[in-house]
């Protein structure tokens, strides 16, 4: 009978910064060798972090992670942890192991699952880390290439299956994509028969997936009749959030394990290989939908600013529920005090709206100023005589002014407070109401907003508070302002109808369906990706659909041709790179 | 002995817009006909338009170009063309020739060269026309996923080689990427023998990159031992500019055909079966280097406008030399009479700058408005207060707040004046002088701005004018005005230092070392992917090196934390749809 603990190391790396994530991968790997772990597993892309685009082209970076590599493991053995294997995610190059990465009599090469050409391109690779050396790898096969994800340009896919072999344990390995995937390393696995299977994933947070990952993983359990480690990153990177939520399935099916979601955690598997079943350890509760997409928010925007190193944001507040919203967000990311909040109030400016703005800065303890746009607009229009949609924009514009202006002075994140809905029907000013450097609610329908926005003031009035939302670093003394119990976004924002109030007496119903209508289209249309005659038959009125449809091509339109650096000429053949926003790796 | 004469349809193609390409074919194709042809070639995705990006998705749209082409192959029919062999572009599926399309017995499956597991996946397809029908298919194989091209996302591989048989000649076929790999279906073709090896393109334009297509054809018609046609699509697409230059090498490589760049034309070549050489027809002579970027800028933004139905455009002019070639390319493009320009002078303007500006608009005949931005930089700063680069950046958006009043105002399309080398270090303010949907010279360096404001001026006095351009489209009548001999941009605005005027006595040289050197450190950072050490040992000095790699880091950073839309959390999981800007489509 043998025992094996394995070690889940739920991290929140940084792309691109190679010192960082190893020292984190050296402080997990003590914790769990404490505990008398033998295998200690680390996300994917452990120590470049992920997704690092680009940044896998540049030689330099690739030589830097194969050292960082080496002399982690170097770092490990002098600290008597070499008899641990640690798993972690790196960049590979095919046809060499980096820094002369030799398989050890551990692992079995189980042929050619996949053929690549290229001799000198980056791979997603896995490194086992024992004995002081860098002693197995495993390149991804499978390379996602769809929705967020553009793998197969960046990487060539792996060639061989990796087994490897502790103590007469069988373990196969496999990266993320490699699971969702019929066929391919995780067929040929099962044919070989292993013990153990163990995949480390950069998988993004999606409404409903810890669900989806769950079926997968049991159907791939069953299929190499074996459990199945899940090991997934957590944090912010860029415009993705991971969620964590690592999990351990028998070959039955059976839950057997599952870490928090939303903050690093180290939790244990102990696998015992006499025993067909093995016992059920912590398994972690789900949280409330709503408190998860909340959550997931303001941990995308922390980690944002964190790894950016942006101290603190500003944000016009209207006095409107998207405003109100983003600023809660906010103030649970970075603490109140770091949220600067300005009202731009307008002739159209009801005074309801300006008592909204204050309430809610006051409430999360913002700093808030008042700058009416009034004169700004007259001295515009002294000379543009602008009207319509025209004289609109330039109020919108006149704030955005505004907004970068702060930005500029305090070094402050511009966030933009558009939501999902608007941003979809174009109901928003490029250039104005639009400019910001993060915008938090962008994927959330204004229904949703509501939803978030209740659920936020239930948390308040519980006294449940910010530490209550367990945001990874928050155990390192809460960041935010100490609620007293009761309403934190103000009653009148969420129940008043919508208004964008650049005219007089404007309601974004003038311009829009109801939004409990609209957000139900706007799903099946873009989320769902449902044709005219799709939508007729999901039941939507023909008026409306023809409104929603036109609305959504139009401002996509729009969007596409107003990026910032606008439009490229053809000369320098070749699009700019695509390096990761968050990276601290520097040549 | 077998004729066969080869019609070169050079075209110019608008994604969406099946029933005008559709149409384009046809008129061609009657042409072809008149003069002899038993076979017209098209350009890679005709029908359709290319690139398609994410509309290869749409299942309503791939439907509609299926029905497209059953219907124009019944049309030439119809008109008692049915006997032409019309070889166009399309989209297809994988397993399935759009809407029945059948492999007549002039075509030869030639095995599987590649696999593919996706069953309804769209795939780059090849269809021939004959008889009124669709007779044979061929699907692109190797599907280009770098720089520009983003194919392996959108499209399944095709799995089969074809060679059409017309009177005993056979006709291999390949699409634009097929000959660029090793391999594929081209080895497979020059393994069963041909007589004439046909590739249809998208391939666009890059300095240079005649010769780099001219060089790769001979290897391949030597390769396959026979002679090679490279049809190309002409006209701008969102951003590409596709630069047409059609042309026909011999087996022994030599250059028999050649059509001319940047415009439509329909060229022809006698393939004769008893000849082991061709006779060299009509080859058209290649431009003055200056000449041929000039009118690749001028044809990307001519066809921008046309195809998304705008017929005028606005933009700052400063009298500084960017501004002033923009303002040149589009009085070109689409006349001086619809080109706005706005002076808008600071406390900071220089008297020769606006003249300058003035200058420039009266030579090329454009509108001319004077916004002083001093009264409203006031306004602003009453409150704000601001100073340094804070100010600066206030007095650029003021007047990006302008430039978009115009846009608004008159449905004008805005254009970005920055050029690559300022862009590239940053020098550009976010919101600012960056307002604008399309950016004419984002793509050439300061160095080359200069040049091609000296070679835009020898043209003009040389009386070439703008018919001489032989810009698409012009042979309906010059959309532009007529020149005087003479200079056409301001020599001050060509020969002063330049200068960003956001305060008093500013010069680029203050923050930016010389152009000269400048820009060849950022060719050799940007377009060659030099790291540091290789910058070093090009021979550029250690201070330089950091500081443009200082400047192009943070820039690229602030460039991707800036896009429109600005950022994403990752609750919809999945990125935005990327369709294209040109689309007629509409569902």
């Amino acid at each position: 009978m043998t025992r094996i603990r394995f070690a889940l190391a739920q991290i929140d790396t940084c792309v691109g910064d190679l010192a960082k994530n190893a020292s984190s991968v050296l402080e997990f790997a003590r914790v769990a060798a404490q505990r008398h772990s033998q295998v200690v597993v680390f996300p994917e892309m452990t120590l470049t972090g992920y997704p690092i685009e680009d940044l896998a082209f540049r030689a330099t970076f690739r030589k830097a992670a194969a050292d960082k590599a080496e002399q982690l493991a170097q770092t490990l053995d002098s600290e008597g942890l070499g008899g641990l294997y640690v798993i972690v995610g790196t960049v590979g190059s095919v046809n060499g192991g980096g820094n002369g990465a030799e398989q050890a009599d551990a692992v079995e090469r189980l042929g050619v699952v996949g053929g690549s050409g290229d001799s000198d391109k980056p791979t997603n690779r896995l490194v086992v880390l024992h004995d002081g050396k860098v002693v197995a790898d495993y390149d991804k096969h499978f390379l996602p290439n769809y929705g967020v994800f553009d793998e197969f340009r960046i990487f060539a896919a792996g060639d061989h299956s990796a087994v490897l072999d502790i103590e007469g344990v069988k373990i196969g390995v496999a990266i993320c994509e490699d699971i969702w995937q019929d066929g391919g390393p995780v067929a040929r696995l099962a044919d070989r028969g292993i013990d153990v299977l163990l995949t480390i994933n950069g998988s993004p947070y999606e409404e409903g997936k810890t669900h989806t990952r769950f079926e997968l993983a049991r159907r791939r359990a069953k299929e190499v009749n074996a459990p199945l480690i899940y090991l997934n990153q957590v944090g912010g990177q860029d415009d993705l959030v991971f969620d964590g939520g690592s999990f351990v399935v028998d070959r039955d099916g059976t839950l057997i394990e599952r870490s928090p979601m939303f903050m690093e955690d180290l939790s244990y598997f102990d696998f015992d290989s006499s025993s067909t079943r093995q016992p059920v350890g912590t398994v972690a509760p789900l949280r409330d939908p709503d408190e998860e997409i909340y959550t997931a928010c303001v941990l995308g925007l922390k980690d944002y600013m964190a790894k950016n190193r942006f101290t603190g944001v500003v944000l016009g507040l209207s006095g409107g529920i998207d405003s109100a919203l983003v600023a809660a967000m906010a103030a649970d990311a970075v603490g109140g005090a770091n949220v600067y909040g300005v009202s731009m109030p307008s002739m159209y400016s009801s005074d309801g709206s300006k008592d909204d703005a204050a309430d809610l800065a006051r409430n999360i303890g913002a700093h808030y100023d008042i700058q009416p746009i009034e004169p700004l607009f007259k001295a515009f229009q002294t000379r543009l005589k602008l009207d319509g949609v025209a004289a609109e924009n330039l109020q919108a514009r006149i704030r955005g002014v505004i907004v970068m202006a702060y930005s500029n002075l305090k070094n402050l994140l511009a966030l933009a407070t558009g939501n999902k809905s608007e941003l979809a029907c174009g109901y928003s000013t490029i250039y104005g109401d639009a400019v910001g450097g993060y915008a938090p609610i962008k994927d959330l329908l204004k229904t949703r907003v509501w939803e978030l926005s209740r659920w936020r003031n239930r948390a308040a009035a519980a006294g449940v508070g910010i530490g209550g939302l367990q945001i990874v670093g928050n155990e390192n003394g809460s960041t935010g302002v100490p609620l007293k119990a009761g309403v934190m976004i103000p009653v009148a924002s969420i129940e008043k109808a919508p208004s964008a109030e650049l005219r007089p007496g404007q309601k974004d119903s003038d311009s829009l369906p109801e939004y409990a209508l609209l957000d139900k289209v706007l799903e099946a249309y873009i989320e769902k990706a449902h044709g005219r005659a799709d939508l007729l038959r999901d039941g939507f009125d023909e008026k409306t659909v023809d409104t929603v449809m036109r609305l959504v091509d139009r401002a996509e339109w729009k969007r596409r041709q107003y990026p910032l650096g606008p439009k490229v000429t053809a000369l320098a053949f070749g699009r700019d790179r695509r390096l990761p926003i968050t990276s601290a790796f520097r040549e």
